[in-house]
């Protein structure tokens, strides 16, 4: 039988362990599994890892519960601004958008300017005129915005922080601490290895702030010659380390396992330079891992026998 | 004596080599001095690698001769929409904004993002109200913009395409095809690198496309542990190889010399994904390379002894 992988994850962070925290995470898992047999059902049938990785990240972008799309943590100014990226690990193709406030599902945007040749990553308004020419659904702010979200905003929008979408802080109640970032990487029976990450960044985010989900070799990178990699966490860290090009290199240059290597830059290089979070990394050969330095990350696998597994802790 | 190295670009292309083109060439030969006696400057007075990086491509900004700040090409609509990068290379700070239309010198912007830490990248409106609250000039679009542009941009309007900016085509007269993106590294007397880059991106530019030169680790990037880089070409394939890092990979991972690492992504790897350019990049001990795929590149050198060189062609 072909044989494939899907990971998927929906974020890294100080995910509470309270009773109203279990609730919501029996609720992620569920989604995570609907995500993980949407994409599986793509690969099964003879699709692309692009395709299933689009197909598993859509299913977490319309959950509310995940931070993207459909639930997107809220900017200073009360909005959405959300960025998503897909590459090809086959072609080196990759394709983005960032700070988009309509577009229904930012990862169909991103695989949109990755088919389009229109660049490889598009912004603000120019991304969502590119978005409606291409026929992707355009809706309005409100269709994202979520009741626990502006609670979530109100609670530290005088805080002048930003943090991250997960992470609750002891003194707060868990009820509003929706989950990250959402992502996915793919091994298709052909071989090919796929990536794609969708964000809505950190809350109360300022001056159009970009994350590190759209930029290819940050938050998202996938190349056969090594690993497919999507990322979530604090943002900056990533960019700064170039973390998923990074654990490319090392596996390619330096013989380094995914293990190794994905282990290696998040526990390591990330902290450094003060920063935290996880990522989810897969080579062609289907070995993978999915190393994290916060208290839980949302986080599931599939493989082409159909049996799927779903993790928060370790 | 402080032994320090500073390296410069101002593009490269299809310069050409008619009469008004050597004109401009002697002009753009010129400024490209000018850029690296002001950040030699910064250097013999102990100024920092990042310091003599942002004098340097400041010089650059304010010429009308480079697609950078003053000068900028024109996107579809008419306006600038800039890009910049900087990176230092002991910290591994770093700063960017992209799709600005405002800022005076983008540069400052982007080093103002990198000390503020309020992230990394920052896009659009947001980032002209973060340059604007840190007290940087704002100006209106009329001062980017100049007669050369216009006429450029009115020639390849209504083809649907996107060019590098020095790319004149034989067809064209030389007179408008100022040159390209600039950037600077720099290796200060304390051992540490630098790397920053600016442009106005493609001509005819559309839909808020962001092209490498913010894109930590494709466009500009700086690692003491490796090397500094700052890109110019066709940005989709430098996002896509994440060519300042792979270039600081194969220098740290497979011990490269800079000169074998920037020449191989240059003339191997960007133009297996259909782009070209060119790159200046600069190790810890002052080894530098600046190879190009296109017929010229404007770029130049300047040593602690305070002698310059300026090349276009080989």
């Amino acid at each position: 039988m072909a044989k494939f992988t899907l990971l998927v994850h929906g974020g890294a962070g100080d995910v509470s362990a309270g009773p109203t925290a279990r609730q919501r995470e029996r609720k992620s898992r569920l989604v995570l599994k609907q995500a993980l047999l949407c994409g599986y059902r793509v690969l099964k049938m003879g699709g692309t890892a692009i395709d299933a990785v689009v197909a598993a990240v859509k299913v977490l972008e319309d959950s509310p519960l995940f931070n993207a799309a459909r639930g997107s943590v809220l900017t200073h100014r009360g909005g959405v601004e959300m960025d998503a990226a897909v590459m090809d690990g086959k072609t080196l193709s990759a394709g983005a958008v960032a700070g988009v406030r309509k577009i229904k599902n930012p990862i169909e945007a991103a695989v949109a300017v990755m088919r389009c040749c229109q660049g490889v990553l598009l912004a603000g308004e120019g991304a969502e005129q590119f978005a409606a020419e291409q026929g992707l659904k355009i809706v309005k702010q409100t269709y994202f915005i979520t009741a626990g979200r502006r609670r979530q905003l109100q609670r530290i929008r005088n805080s002048h922080t930003m943090q991250l979408d997960h992470d609750s802080g002891t003194d707060h109640p868990a009820e509003d601490t929706e989950l990250g970032t959402v992502g996915a990487v793919a091994l298709d029976q052909y071989g090919n290895l796929a990536a794609g990450t969708s964000t809505g960044g950190l809350v109360n985010k300022r001056f159009g702030r970009i994350g590190d989900s759209p930029i290819i070799g940050a938050g998202t990178y996938a190349d056969n010659g090594s690993v497919a990699v999507s990322a979530t966490g604090t943002g900056e860290s990533f960019i700064r380390s170039v973390c998923a090009h990074e654990i490319a290199a090392r596996v390619k240059y330096c013989g380094f396992s995914v293990g190794r290597a994905a282990t290696e830059v998040t526990k390591t290089v990330i902290p450094a330079l003060g920063g935290r979070g996880g990522v989810i990394a897969l080579d062609h050969a289907g070995r993978f891992a999915m190393p994290y330095v916060t208290r839980g990350m949302y986080r599931g696998l599939i493989r082409s026998n159909g049996q799927s597994q779903v993790w928060v802790f370790d």
